[in-house]
């Protein structure tokens, strides 16, 4: 099957092949062998994975955050920035799939050139979404979400018109501690957090998902990628993960796209889109086998950086930025065992506390802030311990 | 708001006006009054209420079962035939809610004259869905579901290609005897079966949730609307009736529509599509309050009504229009106590046993099997009692 627009194999580019959505994003290629075209592979320090991957997948392009002679040598590939593979003239749809602040600069280059972008990388939409939705607007490139939740928003939406939205509902699960007494919480450890219930994911967004920041930057995405203003977005518990979200219209219809916990299905829709290819990757789901799907309320006691998180959206600026700058750098501590799960909270609320910025950031602006909170966490960190 | 076509108001024919889905219909216009134009009601024998409706909405048409010479003394509209109304050039959208066969006439004039109709009264496409689809398709004319599983379907498949169905789920509530072990239901009541635990409907429907046959039947209508045959339409218990049916596409992605149980939501989106108008009508669906949705698999030793049906379906013919008489006459004399709960299934057993008839049946052949059908179902009742 060819790329509907052009007639021939999408060209795919993978920012972050070897993470968890990388890897996914791969698998779905490897499942449909005549779909696409890798153009390029790009990778933070996991070098024999990426060395793998090059050998499997072919790309023309590569590059890796450790500047690796031994990749260099070893594959045909020839050795290009993220940015130049993102805007390459045969890429149709670039997956950003890196952590953090890297995917920023590739993803403004692949929609200023017109690309698709497929993306995992919330952070890059929460610290400068409204920059790229409106690059994005300005080039007619597609802004396309991996996030199961924002993938099951943007399937609810199609055919029917943007006015028609009334309330966008994201489900939770609520993470491995939604259960645990909130006073229990400061005791928790890494390896508790990294257990969640539902999904198989990169140790960064688990924890996040243990804290419901997750829930919060999802929010935020979701108020970006549909236009639709953060009081009108809802969180509610669901602690099977099946229902992926949901979307009220004006009339009092509410929507839903449901499936198996697999981010192997809205990475495949992301990459095919408009086109839904038959696949038997993903296991189906059967509604009588599950037999009961709960819903409830968040409580913020228990999820305090979930109101951390939606705060800095309602502040707008660089308030973002400065959320997933500090939480970057408390989970890495939390991770380290550096810092208590709860303390990852009052990181992030007193860089929070701390910011001070435009109220209409330039992406220089972004990038100082996301500097100066990164400081200010470590000062924080290094303070405590 | 106006018909987005024609750019006027949606010239509305009505045809049951005085039914359960007639008067919802009529609640919709009352909430909207600046969309539509009631050009015709037409009712059967509750003459006192049609003359109420025919003062406050002034259609420009009437037609009572029972020759009113009171009707048409008092109100201004002139006497009309329903296929006259429902292929008046000044109507848009002609809603079907008549009770069985009578619909069927003027569905076909509807259809033949390129108009919409929202189709409430699902016996007339069980009956001769391969001669309405034809037609509709024949003469550029829309066929869209009133029924909340129908509706829900719809509304999943909006902006999806039709190829990229694999599976359609219909969910069932299991009516007011889902607890009651079936060896004691031939002991129920008109009474009880009449109390359905989620939705306000007719009598005649109400029964047909209580033996799951309105079910089967909505199976055949599904078959029809969407084109996927009856192999690929699954039934699924769901005591809460918020899930109002489920689409499963080709990659395994899933969509469902919800929200309370109400009618005038599918029969707003009947009306108004493709816009989905602001109304507060329709309470708002919040899933955080209702907690919990249960599925589970029917138990066909409790519904043989179910299996019957989607063997008549399967067999096709003029045996769906043999379903529906039969069962017409048999709820009719359960109704009345003449006959138990469980002598329903029986008498569509029979019914469907004693028909034969040509596989591809013309309109005049549905006639015959309908009408030889009810006389089948007359005789055994008397028979019996």
């Amino acid at each position: 099957m060819d790329n509907p627009v052009t007639g021939r194999r999408i060209g795919l580019v993978v920012l972050g092949s070897t993470g968890s959505i990388g890897r996914q994003t791969l698998d779905v290629v490897r499942s449909l062998p005549k779909h696409f075209n890798v153009i390029g592979l790009a990778a933070g320090g996991n070098v024999t994975l990426l060395e793998e991957q090059a050998r499997e997948f072919r790309p023309r392009l590569i590059y890796c955050d450790r500047d690796s002679e031994y990749v260099r040598g070893r594959v045909s590939a020839r050795w290009a920035g993220m940015e130049e593979m993102a805007a390459h003239p045969d890429t149709d749809v670039v997956v950003t799939a890196t952590l953090g602040i890297t995917g920023l600069s590739p993803t403004l280059a692949a929609l200023r050139a017109g690309k698709a972008v497929a993306l995992a990388n919330k952070e890059v939409l929460v610290m400068a979404g409204q920059l790229l939705t409106a690059e994005a607007k300005r080039h007619s490139a597609q802004l396309r979400p991996i996030d199961s939740e924002h993938s099951a928003i943007w399937q609810c939406l199609w055919g029917e018109h943007p006015d028609s939205v009334e309330r966008i509902v994201l489900t939770a699960s609520g993470g491995p501690f939604r259960d645990t007494p909130p006073e229990e919480l400061h005791r928790v450890t890494a390896e508790q957090a990294l257990r969640h219930p539902n999904w198989q994911m990169g140790q960064k967004i688990t924890v996040d998902s243990a804290t419901l920041l997750n829930k919060g930057l999802e929010c935020i995405e979701a108020r970006w990628l549909f236009d639709v203003p953060l009081d009108r977005i809802d969180v509610i518990l669901h602690r099977e993960s099946i229902v992926h979200s949901l979307v009220m219209f004006r009339d009092g219809s509410v929507k839903a796209q449901l499936g198996v916990p697999d981010m192997r299905l809205p990475i495949q829709c992301a990459l095919t889109y408009p086109e839904r290819v038959p696949g038997t990757a993903v296991p189906r789901l059967d509604l009588r086998r599950i037999g009961t799907l709960n819903f409830g309320t968040p409580d913020m006691r228990r999820y305090p950086c979930l109101s951390l998180a939606l705060e800095a959206g309602r502040n707008g600026g660089a308030f973002p930025a400065v959320l997933c700058a500090a939480d970057e750098i408390a989970v890495q501590h939390f991770l380290a065992g550096h810092l208590g799960f709860t303390d990852i909270a009052h990181v992030i609320e007193g860089a929070l506390a701390a910011h001070t910025g435009p109220a209409n950031p330039s992406l220089d602006d972004i990038l100082a802030a996301d500097a100066s909170a990164r400081a200010w966490a470590e000062d924080w960190v290094k303070a405590k311990t």
